[in-house]
């Protein structure tokens, strides 16, 4: 398949966005075999049946790189009865937060889970996301972590999508191990992450105040090095941990949230290769009023990447552009930072070199828009511009 | 056509909501014939065809009651220029701001203009809106003004949704009165008036030191009444400016932003019935800090309604859903009033009795929602659970 007279924004390209003007961009199988301008198209395609995209962008297919999306229940009385002036305290007794998502997930069929988080995907996947990380962690017991990870996988095979699977146990401590986080590390976390290997892409942590310290995460982080798994890891969100320095020690594929991150941390990410992911909603959800050091990471060379984190309780956005005008109304990112926050640098999150750039030899994972300029993406809130979508070099 | 096996959120039978479980809605024509609880349906509709909506929500249709979607151009560019470090000089120098807006809806024809607008109603639609105020604005001289008037009356033939016009030329002095607002008014603003009235709903105005002050609005307000138009006003945005105690003076359907309004002003809106519109998208994206005071409208009474401002500068928002997600996390509203804002006071603000509540007599104008409580509308960002829309009894 040939497509021509389109604007790529091939982040492969020199100069802002990559982007190539009347651009030509062919794909053989699966994989991109050409992209740059239409003037130097290779001989071999010149003449062949061609789809005239007339000017529209073109885009590597978005890539959302940090997602809750399988769940039980929602979380909607809670938000109502905060606004109607409820005390954390009362929510806590009327069973609301994370307690509560973990309760109805660990009472959810694989099916009842599936339908649930199908409605979420279909919603990303419509704003031209073709790459999905979903996360296990409102388990926190064998069996349904590893329901969850099986509903991610069936998420996979359902809808022309990638997904990759992060295996977050150490996301909260359970119930039932209340005070004894390190039991619950040793009894469950590490023994169902070996369980579960064929279903776990990567392995993720919150490393909180709230959840589990720097010595825990290092625990499960060494767990998973013994069994070949990359590691990502939820840092500074609330508070400085050390979680960002941390993930840079073990070579962690991302960090995440770091709204308390240093520039300390920003130089450790750097060397280290940790992608630095922004999720705007929760920090808009959360009326947090610390940003990410943005700076930091652009002055230290950090990638940043821009993520729904879409979850029922602190984030619960199910749209990539809108998480893209967050991140620059909120965080001052760049349109094209923002851009390549959902492509290139989502791509290096998680741990795939083959997308996020409309190069030869990429996976054909495209998104065609109705817009004139990559800025549109970012700007615009609440209106989607996807004209068609490609996978792996199929329409849909 | 009867439905039935309804949550019907009526914001007319008592409680909050409205609320009626296991409800039935007739309708007759365009309008409703009944609506209540399944149980108490007369006589007359029992073994009527019916559908049965499986307990979905059903909702009054949604209404914006405060939109600029008619514009040429977009403001992507200088959206990018600020993130990228211009100051406000460099991008005034690049022909930024409002003036390039109105450059581009004076040179775009009535088509382009039209085909542009349909791109944000249908979103609009596409979320259940079945009523949508228009203002004119961007022309600032007769023919552009009557231009993007008729634009929106097209769009209300075009599409199934009710339109209503307010007549904005006093938006903004435009170049060629510099210095001579007055001049503007008594040359453009109030001839224009008289010449566009079968065009014109009611009459808006923008109080604020970059626009017109309150002797100036008044005047146009005078002109107004003396057309039996009634009149709206953007007001206390940026500066506490007289607005909204002069829209209160003058009976305005409603006082919009109102982010510098203070307790008296509320108090005079009251007693004026003037309803409080609400615009968090603007709030948001000019990264405003100072919220409009919620708290002394419910003390005073005063209808808050909640709108997109849909418009290409300080609110490119096209997603009624998320305004009320930003009213609720932004300015404290309650689901219960995110919703309310969006129907029933919504209903108030552009003068129409005849909708906004699910009532007998009222217009048919619904919406269905797979949601299993009303909060879920305002939780969620993103994600749009719209099942099905009823315009004036016709499902569309
Ligand atoms: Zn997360
Ligand atoms: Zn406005």
């Amino acid at each position: 398949m040939l497509y021509t007279h389109a604007r790529l924004a091939t982040f492969a390209a020199p100069g802002r966005y990559g982007l190539v003007e009347d651009g030509a961009l062919a794909v053989e199988g699966e994989r991109i075999a050409w992209a740059g301008p239409l003037a130097e198209l290779p001989q071999a395609w010149r003449g062949q049946e061609a789809e005239d995209l007339g000017g529209r962008l073109v885009t590597p297919g978005l890539i959302d790189c940090h997602t809750h999306i399988v769940f039980g229940g929602h979380r909607a009385d809670e938000f109502e009865m905060r606004l109607e002036g409820a005390s954390y305290e009362e929510i806590a007794r009327a069973g609301g937060g994370i307690g509560s998502t973990v309760r109805a997930t660990r009472l959810a069929s694989e099916d009842v889970l599936l339908e649930g988080a199908l409605t979420r995907a279909d919603a990303l996947i419509g704003e031209g996301v073709t790459t999905l990380e979903i996360k296990s962690g409102y388990g926190l017991e064998a069996e349904t972590e590893l329901r969850m990870l099986r509903v991610a996988r069936r998420i996979g095979e359902l809808r022309p999508v990638t997904v990759r699977t992060s295996y977050l146990a150490a996301h909260a401590v359970p119930p039932e191990y209340s005070g004894r986080a390190d039991a619950y590390i040793d009894e469950i976390v590490i023994p169902v992450m070996h369980e579960g290997r064929g279903l776990i892409d990567a392995v993720d942590g919150f490393c909180e105040g709230i959840a589990f310290d720097t010595a825990q995460i290092g625990r499960v982080f060494d767990a998973a090095a013994s069994l070949g798994l990359p590691v990502k890891l939820h840092a500074e969100q609330l508070s400085h941990m050390g979680g960002a320095a941390l993930a840079a020690r073990h070579g962690a594929l991302s960090a995440d949230h770091l709204e308390h991150a240093s520039a300390e941390d920003a130089a450790a990410m750097a060397a280290a290769g940790t992608v630095a992911v922004m999720l705007p909603g929760a920090y808009y959800t959360l009326r947090d009023t610390q940003a990410p050091p943005v700076q930091a990471f652009r002055d230290a060379g950090v990638p940043m990447a821009v993520a729904t984190d879409c979850n029922p309780g602190s984030s619960p956005l199910a749209s990539l552009l809108t998480a893209m005008n967050m991140a620059c109304t909120l965080f001052r990112l760049t349109p094209e930072e923002a851009l390549a926050g959902v492509t290139v640098h989502a791509a290096k999150a998680l741990g795939l070199a083959d997308r996020g750039t409309l190069a030869a030899g990429q996976r054909a994972d495209l998104a065609v828009w109705d817009v004139e300029t990559p800025a549109e993406l970012a700007y615009r809130i609440g209106w989607n511009p996807l004209h068609a979508r490609i996978h792996g070099g199929t329409k849909c």
